[in-house]
């Protein structure tokens, strides 16, 4: 075993010194306001649209660094620096502001590069992001008008979470009322996002919810695993969406769980996420090529999902932030050995040394699928956001 | 050079000694009626959701071999053995007619076992395989009836054609009002297949916009290919969507042109066609591990599709018919250099000696991603209809 301490460095400062500059560097659009995230290998800008997902998640991201690490002393990283990331999550916010939601307060899913709405605000999760983006940098300005924007959107997703799609939902009411997965789990993590917005007794219902939620309705203890899509009584369909599992969401909201469940020092829950964990690596992982698939099918059937056997950048960086927290909690083994061999593999085939940055998008082979750094879903969030989670675990451990 | 009548009773025999007794055999749902398309490798029933275009095209698919084939002599396949054909197609065509339509009349896109909608008339293309089968099953049975149901349901099409989405439409109206190929390239199609139903002014005038769009509108001579995305007017949105090749697309449509082009003996027509099939070839010929690709950037950039690179059945089978008819219709030695190529690909890779019928989902590299014969996407449609095809115009050269 290798001591925690000698991967710390490298966490650091990939993160710092690689990630966070690459970003910088090539993504903000200094005509229009916001930022580009179709970004070819080398950072050129190949597509212009910018996509609700993906502005809110940067902003979240230098707003979030600036919020942890703006003004405590960091090697090689002097303040100023730092204060750069602020004007970064400010610029994307005012475009935001600007230019992302519809007249009813929802955010559009995408905006060309001027601002002009292209997709209509049937995805809850341009919302949730927009929330994240705006309670954080509320944080670091001390800015009302950020804190009620990211309030008042919060209010919304509560209000439209039994029906997010609305109108352009294309599944007939009552057939087959499979609920999915994404939304619960985000709720545990955005309730704590903007806790200094909310009510407590809100606060701490919303997480009840959610933790029930995640760890009994969508956990299916007969297989072991987490569902993305169960009936509203929390049983199995034997459909394709109920077939469905999507090992990296449920291996990511194992640390939001655990986050909970530290502030609540409920080690119980945490030897439960810990195990949920460990039994999806077990499960998702390809023995022939390494890595985690995307996606499975509980029964062994043929997925709808035909990129099902790719390698994606956020499965491995949110299993890195899980294992290690887990192992931090629990100093349960089978982690570190787990955060090893998901380590070796991570590094060995998404970062990019000579340009920068890390691909996205590998096939099974482990070989680059598509040579991107940036994309439609792929922005500045989880590589950063990991590589944050990985350092500060690896200093307390 | 093979001598083209070595190839015949190649696909002959696939067709009606393997592909159409395969689905004869697994699909038929006696229970509830209908048709399970969703078959593993052996044949076996891996889910029983409905999908109304495979529903369709498998009616669709029995009454055109019925119709072409049932009442000549065959060697091999008794006339009662072909009976069984029509009573397939009548099979699946109850289950549509009760099961099948939304109170407006359009279809839904797809359905439980037992016929319950699961999933909203957002599909226009749910539409046109149902007018199709309706269509070739009222020339079967004489039945006033289905001509109606064809008939009705292909009025509805054109009235939609504007705004196929209807409410389930995401994009925001007018600020990238792109157009998409599949719908004039379906009505070249699908014009023909209801002509006995139609007033022959309207066909004459379908087939003129229909000829129009696809060899001029979306045909790109910058390029030299034909786009999946367009401007109203035609001209290139330097966007994802406007972007976006889908070589397989492209070439199933020439063979459609190509039939029309001999009604009218038009050589000039079937020309381009030949001339955009090659240079289509040339573009997404993978020359890597062989094979067409799905999709692909006309500026070379990362598509949104994760799948881009696979090896799908369908784009292999329709390129076998288009070069076929290509090289009947031309002697354009090309075409047949293209064929023996494409069919070396196709045939050493998708079919399953061991338990029938083709594979259709390939990795880059040839291997099966998935092992299904059938799926959401995949029924008895794209195989028989292109065994079928091809074999015909082997008989001609």
């Amino acid at each position: 075993m290798i001591a925690p301490q000698t991967y710390t460095q490298l966490y650091r400062d990939t993160l710092l010194n690689d990630v966070i500059p690459f970003w910088q560097k090539h993504s903000p659009d200094q005509e229009y306001g916001g930022f580009f995230t179709c970004l070819d290998r080398t950072g050129n800008v190949y597509d212009t649209d910018k996509f609700i997902w993906l502005q809110a998640r940067q902003v979240w991201t230098f707003s979030m660094l600036y919020n942890r690490l703006g003004s405590i002393p960091l090697d090689g990283t002097p303040l100023e620096q730092r204060a750069d990331w602020l004007k970064m999550a400010q610029h994307g916010a005012n475009f935001l502001k600007k230019h992302g939601r519809a007249d009813d307060g929802s955010w559009y899913f995408s905006l060309t590069r001027d601002g002009r709405p292209l997709i209509q605000p049937y995805n809850i999760f341009s919302d949730c992001f927009a929330t994240m983006a705006f309670g954080q940098l509320s944080v670091a300005m001390g800015n009302e008008e950020y804190a009620h924007i990211a309030k008042s959107t919060f209010d919304q997703i509560l209000q439209r979470r039994d029906n997010p799609k609305g109108h352009w939902n294309k599944a007939v009411a009552g057939t087959r009322p499979l609920k999915n997965f994404a939304l619960p789990m985000i709720l545990c993590n955005l309730s704590l996002e903007i806790e200094h917005l909310l009510d407590q007794a809100l606060v701490n219902q919303t997480i009840d919810e959610c933790i029930h939620e995640v760890m009994d309705v969508f956990y299916d203890p007969d297989l072991g695993l987490i569902r993305e899509n169960v009936m509203p009584d929390g049983q199995f369909s034997d459909s394709f969406e109920g077939r469905l599992l999507n090992p990296g969401h449920a291996i990511e909201a194992m640390w939001f769980i655990m986050d909970l469940a530290a502030r609540r020092n409920d080690l119980a829950l945490v030897e439960k996420a810990v195990r949920i964990t460990l039994d999806t690596l077990t499960y998702a992982w390809d023995d022939v090529h390494g890595g985690l698939f995307y996606f499975m099918d509980s029964k062994g059937h043929p997925t709808q999902q035909l990129e099902w056997e790719q390698k994606l950048w956020w499965v491995h960086v949110e299993t890195l932030v899980t294992l290690l927290k887990g192992y931090q909690q629990t100093g349960n083994p089978e982690c570190w050995v787990w955060f090893e061999r998901v380590h070796a593999y991570t590094w060995a085939h998404f970062p990019d040394p000579e340009s920068g940055e890390w691909y996205g998008y590998l096939n099974r082979q482990g070989e680059v699928l598509l040579p991107l750094k940036g994309g439609k879903w792929k922005g500045c969030f989880h590589i950063p956001r990991g590589l944050y989670q990985c350092w500060q675990t690896l200093t307390k451990l």
